[in-house]
This record gives structure tokens, C-alpha cells and sequence, in this order.
């Protein structure tokens, strides 16, 4: 893993207005039902664990830049139209999404496409455009994350570990 | 395509309370939004050319029998067990169930992960086990092919189909 | 489908020393045991009905721009590093890939991963990387894009077509 | 994971031909290039830690318990039928092992294709059946834990691990 990408990765997310906060509210959210004791401090770093992972890195990367460039009009035509128009049946971030959701099993699919649609919190918040900005990958990246970290937490207590034992 | 198993499919749904009506309600629900014009008649349609292809045929064939099986106590010791005590960590039902969400292509991997978590209409149903049955496989399958049906109608509507043009 | 985006796709394709023949070439060569009859020109007719899905087109676009962007330098940092470093971790583009090999099924993925790694004919000579030519996406897109081919012939096969009847 | 599951695993894989030391030549074989002082001790290793993934006993206990049903005639029709004939179509194979093989990265995609096309050594061997024995699904999981042991070789080495230092 590269810490300097996991850094990128997580101040690119907050430059776009996405917070370890609100992922972990999510990740709460996700799992309250199966797991009621976990904090709002262990869920970040749940999700901190996943952005460690050079996979996730990598799809972060790849979605964001993406984002980025056809919102400032420096992304090669006839794409830059396809992300700026939103087009519904560009489904290049679900192929994305996927690369990250089941690296810790294929449970996360489920969440993934459960938050990817119903888009409580922040993921309504980024898909809710207005004033020229592409968030064409980062709501399917941000439930993507979420739903791993989801898994992660799922494994990690059948294994045994404490709720707070994060790493 | 075997018009065989498809229909034995279908049947194997309808043995197991899931009918052809019971999907294209879910496959109206999801795409309401989308497709207000959509009937109950045409959403059976779409349903149904989603079991005409084999590769759907062969998934939802495997996932059932074994939860047939499972029911049936004739599966062979550790898989039975995992099965019968419906491990929320056997994600198999999930691997199986993305090989059937995105034979349309990869948005349907939301509807498919929404469906099988909020889990509406008979999704719910069939999840809400009693009497010694398994549906360990059978509620992923409804919501993938319900989630490729939805694919399908979405990708028709942009070639210019007519969304009660099915064939 | 998108008329102008499938032609797009192929002129870029073109445009990087790739062209339908040298496709069609490896479709022959993996399907040339299951289907001795299979001639060029229907493999090429094949390759151009995979092109014609939305899916594909979306993938291709994506990363054919990819690649485009780190050879001219105009992609942002520091994904543009990754890329033109060629990172043999950076795993995005077998993500892709997967996006267009399955969509006429799972057998694709075996006949994709054969391709990406054993590199016959034109993938083993963009993969022969000079000159500052940045084809990580490139080798992918064609293992995939042959690959659907592939289990396009074998499902119509068996589906009763003749070998010739491509539409 | 489940140590007791694991070792169930090992020993099926055994029963039906298979050693550990088999799948480490495979894996020798395709990591040979990038890692040549990778020793026959460290390969079995890795493999057994890729055998501890609770996602990898799943998806192998699922398809190995297939196999020996279709050869001990006690699958339900038609599925016996379909595996028992050994149906080139029936790619359910691929999905699970799709489950396998990336769950240490996309990466693992291209050699679990490779693998399971090009059948060096013991693949070649359990896909020649004879016997009456079913080996549907046993040379995709062989080829599924191979790639992924790669995967986890690839990425440890570059997070700085000696070739030999496997936990």
C-alpha cells in the first residue's frame, strides 16, 4: 500500500466535500442492526483500513480523477460529454464500484447497491449536483468504501475480534 | 437458450411462491421512476426474456436446487449445515446472483443490491423463513433478475423501443 | 447503441495500430477447435455486433481516453505517474475489462485472462511498449472485446444459428 | 475463518487428486518471472493462507460439494444432467471462481484465465476425466486459489515483504 495515495484519496474526498465522519455515519448506519456497539471513532477506522488496501487506492484514484477533469473541462471528448450529461446508462462507476466493494467478500455487494440507490447522508448530498460539478464516480466510490468497510466490520466479528479492534 | 429449463425455472419459482406477477411488480417499483409507462403485462415480458438466456437459466438452476436440497436434507455435510443455519457470511448466493445482474450490463448491480436488502414485496416473503425452509439462494435470484429485467428495459428505451415493445 | 461511439471506438482503435482484422484474427485463433468454420470475415462482423452494445462502448471509451491522455501528458497527477509507469499492480483496467468480458456470459472470463496473459498476435505487439506509447488499457480492451466475441459464437452455436449468421 | 473448514478443503482437494504441492508448482509456474526465489515451501504457504479467506471456503466447499454430488449421482435433475454432460456453456463455474480470484485484487483475473485455458500440470490432469468423475468445478477453484495466492505474492512483495516471509 502507498500511504501517500491513501492520504490523496481521503483529501481528494474531502476537497469534494466528503468526511471520514461521514463515512463512518454510514458505516453506522449500515451495521447497526448487526453490530449496535460500534462507535463512531471505530468506524473510521474501519474505513481508514480500507483505503490502506492498493486495490481500493487504485479505483479511488482512477474515479476521482475522472470526476475532476470532466468537471473542469479538461477530459478528452466525446467522454468529458458522456460524465458531464450524467448520462444514466454510463455504468463505467458500478464496474468501478465493484472492483472495490467485494474486496473483502462478496457481502458487499449488497450494501453497495443498497446505499449506491437509496443514497442516505452524504451520498445524496454529492449526487444532488448543481454548479458545474461531476460526481458521476464519487457517490458510487463512497458507497463502494463504505460497503467494504461493512464487510470488513462482518468478518472481523465472526473472527472473533472485539468491535473496537479495528486493526 | 433451452425453453425447457426455462420453464422449469419458472415453475421451480412458482413452487417456491414466487410468481411471474410477483417480479414485475418489483421490476414496476424500481423502475417507476424511470419508466411510469411501463405495464405489469410488458414488465412480465422483460422478466421473461431475462430467463430465455442460458447463462441466467444455468445460475438461477444451481441456486435453486440447492436450496432445494438444503431443504431436503439431501445436501452432503459441511454445505448443508452452513446452508440450513443461513450464515449471514455465505456470500455465494451473491457471486452466483452478479452473474446474473449484469448480463444486461452493470447498472444493475444497484437495483440488485437494493433489492435484496430493503427487500420489498416478495422479496421480503420469501426471507422471512418458517417451517424448515431454505431460501438461502432464492431471494438473491428474484433480485437479479428483477435488477437485469430493469437493465434491459432501461438500455430498449434509449435504442428508441417503445417501452411496451418487448421482443 | 450509439452509431457514432461504435464507429468512435474502432477509429481510435485504428488510430493505435489496431484494426478489426487483427481482431478477428484472435478470435479465429481461440475459437478455431470449437468452431473450425468460423471465417475472418464473420469474426470480424461478430467483433462488430460486441461493439455495438452501450456497455462496451462506455468501457472502451473510458479507457482508450485513459491511455490517450497519460501518452499526451494531459492527465492529472498522480494517476498520470501510475499510468505511464505502468504499474503492474494498478488493476483498474482488468476492472474494466470485466465490464465487457462477461457480457455475453462467464465463459468470456477464462478466454479474456488467457489472452491478457498469453498475448498472441496484436496484443503482444501494443503490450511492446516504445516510443512513450501508453497502451495499459489498450491490451486489455482487445482480450476483452475478443473474448465476449468468443462466447458470442458458442452461445449462438449452440442456440442453433450457423456458424455465418452473425446478426 | 474456520480452521476446521479449511481443512476440510485441503483434504477434498486431496481426495479428488489434488496437493497442496501441486498448486504450489502452479504457482511457482506463473510467479516465475516476477519472483523467482519463491521456493516450493513459501508457495504452499501462501496458498494455505488464501485456503484461511472464509469468502475462498465458501465458494470452494459450494463447488467441490457440486462435483462429488453429479459423480455420486445424487444431484436433482436436470442440474446433474447439465454438469454430468459437462456443458461448455454452463459457466457457473467461472462466476464462483470470479469470487476466488480477485479477493486479493483484479489482478488475480488474467491468471486465473490463464490457468484455467491454458491447464499446465495438475489442471490438464483432473480436466481429463475419465471414470465417471465430475470435475465441473474443480479446475476453475484450482485456477481461482492459484491466481489469488499470485495476487497476494505481487502485492506483499511490493509492500516490502521478503519473498519468504508469507504470514
Amino acid at each position: 500500500m502507498s500511504l501517500f495515495i491513501k492520504d490523496y484519496c481521503i483529501e481528494e474526498f474531502e476537497k469534494r466535500g466528503v468526511t471520514l465522519d461521514d463515512m463512518a455515519e454510514l458505516l453506522l448506519l449500515i451495521q447497526q442492526k448487526h453490530s449496535p456497539d460500534l462507535t463512531i471513532e471505530a468506524a473510521k477506522k474501519h474505513i481508514l483500513k480500507v483505503f490502506e488496501k492498493r486495490e481500493v487506492q487504485n479505483v479511488v484514484l482512477t474515479g476521482l480523477t475522472l470526476d475532476k477533469m470532466a468537471e473542469n473541462h479538461t477530459l478528452d471528448e466525446p467522454l468529458h460529454s458522456l460524465m458531464w450529461n450524467d448520462d444514466s446508462l454510463y455504468g463505467v462507476d458500478e464496474v468501478l464500484a465493484y472492483g472495490i466493494a467485494n474486496i473483502y467478500g462478496s457481502i458487499g455487494l449488497t450494501n453497495f447497491g443498497y446505499l449506491d440507490k437509496a443514497k442516505p447522508g452524504i451520498i445524496g448530498k454529492v449526487n444532488d449536483k448543481h454548479d458545474g460539478k461531476v460526481n458521476t464516480f464519487l457517490d458510487d466510490l463512497i458507497s463502494a468504501v463504505v460497503a467494504a468497510a461493512a464487510s470488513r466490520v462482518a468478518h472481523r466479528k465472526r473472527d472473533g475480534y472485539h468491535i473496537l479492534d479495528v486493526d
